[in-house]
């Protein structure tokens, strides 16, 4: 596959697992498409699927696993400790190789578009397919869930759905598509024990404080190793880079005479915030990723 | 492919397309192997392949290969630029993913017992696989070339075959094997157009003036940007890493006053060797190559 995009639907069913395989089902044995991995809590009752594929045949895929939730779940039956709103409540489509941010969000569109002509389920643009600034945030949409929906989407000014009709799918409520970059939870280790200079820290880079615009940041303990962390999420490494925030965490931390012990990458990274790191560090001049042996076999 | 080494053999023959195609349709269409490239060129009258695998399918397609060039190649007749002493000259085996050094190395020495006994080629074991100091270096090895080489193992002490007869193979001479690390060839760009700074540099990092073990390197002069630059081989990046021989050219580079512009890779770098960069300058805790997204696909 030379162009890839990463797809992490989220269906509103975690315990029947007849349904479940039915939705996975859709992702399976499909030619350009491959599911990497799913997983179901029952507390919860929703199920995360992570899969990738080229643009068309993800489409088409993805089209299909909606169209069988839309028949399969009851948003009007359904329980669950996670916040939902629909039968697939959240889509977002995630660029990996080959693709920018911009094919990733003619993606979601196409999905959108078509799933909403075919099962007549609403849809939501959000993050960086979002139509306005009040829909980009997943939490925000979402508030009011499925059984406040109804009500919510009667202000159309600000809740007409981008696809489908004015207002909710009688049992499939409403779903949020889009384009979204991948998420990089990274945590530098202070040499204090001292919480407080973290939270500091936190503040200095962290967006709604006047940081970094792609830096989520907290201050928080670890206490089996009595220090302090900043603790991060990068939304947009393109453009919040990891260096750029652990550079700005070891400045800061200076002034209270505090050194940085080391960081780490919780979960996932793309290779390509890897490569930045030795592009700064190292001053590479014209480096492809291609050139790393292992995206080659 | 869970496992994955890769194998750059070189066999004598670079014009006779269909004896070239017999031999390269060894790695073709073999479960668990997969041919990624292979060139041949005229005057030099030898094509090279690269192929990788799983090492026991890699195995038998290069005993395969191996058998091929016996049957198809005589060295008595063979003319041609490059130095060479076998139908098959050289065939180093390099580990890439979830294997070492070791794993290669016994593949090598796996092929070499095979082929020996099927087909009455000696090898000598070199590199990373050599059983002597003096067998370490393939120009060393090879010196004599094929016409030369029946005369050079009468010295039975030191140039006594590893695997197979004690003299050359009547048509097919005589084959190099072994592990090696994958090489990158690294380039420091310097501030300043006074190639003997480069020179002075180079002597100190590299390993027969005294530098670093797995580092070759001289100074060169940019003519298009007047510029002097130091050109590496680094020869085992786990054992002499490439941020080492960075920030060691920025510090002897200071003696003469001179900034260091920037610096380049050309073509492929493992993975680790660029993971190994980002845990050195931003300090990373348990970094896993497996947290690089790309591996997953």
């Amino acid at each position: 596959m030379e162009r890839i995009i990463e797809c992490v639907p989220n269906f509103s069913e975690g315990r029947d697992k007849d349904k479940i395989e039915q939705i996975v089902g859709c992702f399976r044995n499909v030619e350009g498409v491959k599911l990497l991995d799913y997983s179901s809590d029952e507390d919860h009752n929703r199920s995360v699927v992570t899969v990738i594929g080229e643009p068309e045949p993800l489409k088409d895929a993805m089209v299909a696993a909606i169209g069988k939730a839309v028949e399969l779940i009851d948003m009007t039956k359904h329980q669950g400790q996670h916040p939902r709103m629909g039968c697939v409540d959240v889509v977002p489509f995630i660029p990996i190789r080959g693709v920018t941010v911009e094919d990733a969000d003619a993606l979601a569109k196409a999905v959108a578009k078509e799933a909403s002509e075919k099962f007549g389920q609403p849809f939501f643009l959000y993050e960086k397919s979002a139509t306005a600034p009040h829909r980009e945030n997943l939490a925000k949409v979402r508030q009011g869930q499925f059984e406040g929906m109804a009500e919510k989407m009667k202000d159309q000014e600000k809740w007409k759905p981008d696809f489908g009709p004015n207002t909710i799918h009688p049992t499939g409520g409403v779903t949020a598509i889009g384009a979204r970059m991948p998420l990089i939870a990274y945590n530098i280790n202070l040499d204090t024990s001292n919480l407080e200079i973290a939270q500091k820290i936190a503040d200095k880079i962290r967006h709604v404080k006047g940081g970094f615009r792609y830096c989520k940041a907290m201050g928080v303990m670890l206490e089996d190793r009595n220090i302090a962390q900043v603790s991060m999420n990068l939304t947009d490494y393109t453009k919040t880079s990891v260096y750029t925030v652990f550079e700005t965490v070891r400045m800061e931390a200076r002034r209270y005479g505090v050194n940085v012990l080391g960081s780490e990458v919780v979960g996932l990274i793309p290779l390509q915030a890897i490569v930045d790191c030795a592009e700064y560090y190292l001053g590479f001049e014209n480096f492809d990723p291609k050139q790393v042996l292992e995206t080659r076999l």
